[in-house]
C-alpha cells in the first residue's frame, strides 16, 4: 500500500482530465475505484470524488457543502438510515482537524455547474473549514464538511496574513508543499506527546479525536525567522498556545515555567533547543 | 472626551490627505497633535501616524513593523532606556488579542517610499498581527508590531475564509465594519465574565493582560446563520472554545453540561437562548 499522499499529485497539475476512475486511480489522483473518499480516519483524507451521489451536496465551486458517506440502501441509493461520524467521515473531521488538504475531483454525474461534461477533472486542492450534523433531505442525520479551495501562492516567502474569527491573528505560509511539510512536523510532535499539553498535560478532546497545536518556539517567517524543525516545536493545548505566543509565560534553559509553576514536561524522543527558548524569553517574556 | 472610534472616520476614505496634524486632529482621523499613538490601554488604539520617528520603523506598504513608544531622550530624540509595555504600546497589544483595527496615517517625514511628499495621508485600517520586544539599534529594548493592512470587502455577504496557523479553521466576515461590531460584542460578553471561561472559569494571563473568546453558539454563516447577538455568544478560554466547536460537549437547556462534568456559568446580565444550545447539540454533539 502506498503511503497516502496529501496535495497535489507530482505532474498531475489542477485541471487535468481523466476519461474514468480507473485512470484515476493509477494516476494516484484517487486510488478507491469505488469509495468517493479516499481516507483512513487515523491518517485523514487526501482525496474526494463528487460524482453525484448524494442528494445534499453543494457546489459553489470555491465552496462546496459535501455530504459524508454511509447510511444509503444498496439497492436503491436512497438515505435509510442516520450517518456516523467513523471510518472516510471521520476522515474528512481529521482533516479538518490538522489543517490536512484534500484532492477534490468533479465528475460528470454530478450535478453541478462546475462540473466536466464527460470524463473526471482534478480541481485543485480544499481544507475542510468545518464539519456538523444535520438532517439531509431524507430525515436521516447526515455529516457535512464545508471545504473552501486552497489559493496557492508559489513565490518564495509569499506569505499570506490571515486572522482567526478570535481576534488573534498568525502568519500562514501558503504555498501548499509548506502546509503540508509544516503539517507533518506538526502531526510529529503532537503524536510524540499523544495530544498531552507539555505544560498541563491536558488532552483536549472533540468529537474527532484529541485535539492539541504545535507550537513554534521562536515563530517563523520574518522578522524572528525560526526553523521549522522539532527541536523548535512545543505540543500544547490551546490555552498555553496562546499564554506562551502572548508572553504569559516563558521557559527557562533548565525547562523550568517561569511565570507558571511546574517545569516543561518533554519525552526522551523529543529535544527542544535552549536557544529558541531564549529567543522566546527574550522577544516575549515580560521579566526575564 | 468623545467615544474612540475604531474603524474608518464616516466620510473620511482612504486616502484622504492634510496639510497638518491640526487637520488631522480636527477630523477626529488622529486626535492627538503629538503623540504617535492614539490609544488607551484599557480600549486599545484607534490610529496611529507614521512620521519618522523610530529608526526601528519598517514599511512594506501593507505590512508594517511599528516601534512602539517611550525611552527616547526629549532633547536628542534618542533612545535613552528600555521601552515598556505600558500606555499606548500596551494600547496596540490589546488591539492584537481583541482584533480591533487601526488606522494608519503616514507623514512626510516618515522615512518610506510609501510617505506622501508632503502633508499627511490617511492610508486605511490595519491589524496588529503580533508583538515583541527586541534591542533597538540604540542597544535599548523596544516593542514591535506587526502591522497588516486590512482589506476591505464591500459586497454584502461576502465572506472570506481563513485558516489560521494550527489547522483550526474559522469562517470570517471582512467588511470592516461587521469586524467591528462583531468585535464590540465579542469584548462585551469578555468584560461581562472579566475573561473568565463560562466553562472552567479559567482567566488565561498574557503579556497585555487577561485573554478570553466569545464564541458563537449557533455558527455565523451559512449554512448555520447563527444571529451575531449577545444571546448566541459565550465567553470560553480557548481549549473549551476548540471543544464546543469541535463537538467535544454540549449544553443542555438547564446549561447542565453534556459531555463534561458541571453547569455554564452565566452571570445575572447575560442569557444564552435555549434555541441556540439545541442547534448546536444537533449538528455539532455527537450523541444527545
Amino acid at each position: 500500500m502506498p503511503t497516502r499522499i496529501f496535495g497535489d499529485i507530482p505532474g498531475i497539475p489542477e485541471g487535468s482530465e481523466f476519461d474514468n476512475r480507473i485512470m484515476l486511480s493509477q494516476y494516484g489522483v484517487h486510488r478507491p475505484r469505488q469509495a468517493g473518499i479516499s481516507g483512513s480516519q487515523t491518517e485523514g483524507a487526501d482525496s474526494i470524488v463528487l460524482s453525484g451521489g448524494y442528494e445534499d451536496d453543494e457546489d459553489l465551486g470555491d465552496e462546496i457543502i459535501y455530504t459524508g458517506h454511509g447510511g444509503r440502501s444498496i439497492e436503491t441509493g436512497l438515505q435509510v438510515a442516520d450517518q456516523q461520524l467513523a471510518r472516510q467521515n471521520l476522515a474528512l473531521a481529521i482533516n479538518c482537524q490538522r489543517g490536512l488538504p484534500v484532492r477534490v475531483i468533479r465528475g460528470y454525474h454530478h450535478r453541478s455547474p462546475h462540473s466536466p461534461i464527460e470524463g473526471y477533472r482534478y480541481d485543485g486542492l480544499y481544507r475542510v473549514d468545518s464539519y456538523w450534523r444535520e438532517r439531509g433531505r431524507s430525515g436521516f442525520f447526515v455529516w457535512r464538511f464545508r471545504l473552501v479551495k486552497l489559493v496557492t501562492v508559489n513565490a518564495t516567502n509569499q506569505v499570506n496574513e490571515e486572522q482567526s474569527a478570535y481576534g488573534m491573528t498568525k502568519r500562514v505560509e501558503t504555498t501548499v508543499q509548506r502546509i503540508v511539510r509544516n503539517t507533518e512536523l506538526a502531526i510529529l510532535v503532537k503524536e510524540i506527546y499523544d495530544y498531552q499539553c507539555q505544560v498541563c498535560r491536558t488532552q483536549v478532546m472533540t468529537s474527532a479525536g484529541l485535539y492539541a497545536e504545535a507550537a513554534h518556539i521562536q515563530p517563523l517567517g520574518r522578522p524572528h525567522n525560526g526553523p521549522d524543525t522539532l527541536t523548535n516545536l512545543l505540543c500544547l493545548c490551546p490555552n498555553h498556545h496562546v499564554m506562551f505566543d502572548f508572553g504569559g509565560f516563558g521557559i527557562a534553559d533548565d525547562l523550568n515555567l517561569i511565570g507558571l509553576d511546574g517545569q516543561l514536561f518533554q519525552r526522551s524522543n523529543h529535544k527542544v533547543s535552549a536557544q529558541y527558548l531564549q529567543y522566546h524569553r527574550e522577544h516575549f517574556l515580560l521579566s526575564n
